[in-house]
């Protein structure tokens, strides 16, 4: 189950978080195996000055609609199952709420099996 | 020295957090050789509508009292000692403050000692 | 491109979370070579009791000032560049709003290079 935060400016509504919610979780459903009832999401808004990104790097436009999406999971996913995730969360957001794909960040980290507790005190993904 | 961020809803009072913030450095000290005078810890309360988590994930019965521990530590500890930590922030958090063990969620993410700097712009671990 | 996370306390003006924000990442472009026009930060403003800190953990005085910069960045740097980057961020923090040396806690996370997309889906720094 991915841990998954949502960095994006105020002033969506209740709807607009709960589109951005599933679209992402339907990617990392469809394009790297999370499980279907495994969502963990934590959204983060923020006033302008608290997020900063630069307009343009990497070649694309960006607009204050940026979403920053980080995602804890675990390691193991090949180069082209990440580029199909990436790929798919843009296609997402884009039906879901009309992100622009320029508008969309995403930041992987890659942890262990054993890194994980779902409830109860237990290694979930770890023990015997 | 675990830099530690506790996601929860918001809600609760500052003694309340002043007792999670305690179980789950004790159980970092015990169980994970945390340093004692090394609490490092954000708490990050949130709406409702921005924590988000299946209610029944890998078995488990999660209520809005949810508690999601995020800790990035050194890399290093074995699968036993990382299933002690969450038994024992688990088995603290209940007598602290009555959490069920099914509303806690652990994710650790491992780094390595040179990926610290605690003050005075000097790499508190890798110094020669 | 760094991911940055910035947590520090309320109370502090614009002004100086843009001071900050140009601090850390002339660091950064300095110290690990980011790009110059690849800044991305999120600033996380705390209450007192959201954050918390030992007064003195690894022999530094730390004050209601104190300043946490998360940084996700490529793997690769040595140990040497790591130790600059530290120093560069704390001597440019101390410059530009005299932010105290003891007052900065620094905690590095390495990933891969397709562990990012930065716009159009794409997976910025592996596609072919």
């Amino acid at each position: 189950m991915p841990l998954v935060k949502i960095h994006l400016r105020k002033g969506k509504g209740e709807e607009y978080l709960r589109l951005v919610s599933e679209a992402i979780h339907e990617a990392l459903v469809t394009a790297v195996s999370a499980p279907a009832d495994g969502k963990i999401q934590i959204f983060n808004q923020l006033e302008p000055h608290e997020l900063l990104a630069h307009p343009s790097y990497s070649g694309v436009d960006r607009t204050d609609a940026l979403i920053i999406v980080e995602v804890t999971l675990n390691a193991g996913r090949t180069v082209e199952v990440k580029r199909n995730l990436y790929r798919r969360i843009a296609r997402n957001l884009e039906r879901a709420v009309s992100l622009r794909p320029d508008d969309l960040v995403v930041s992987l980290v890659e942890v262990s099996r054993e890194d994980w507790s779902f409830g109860k005190g237990l290694a979930t993904y770890a023990e015997d």
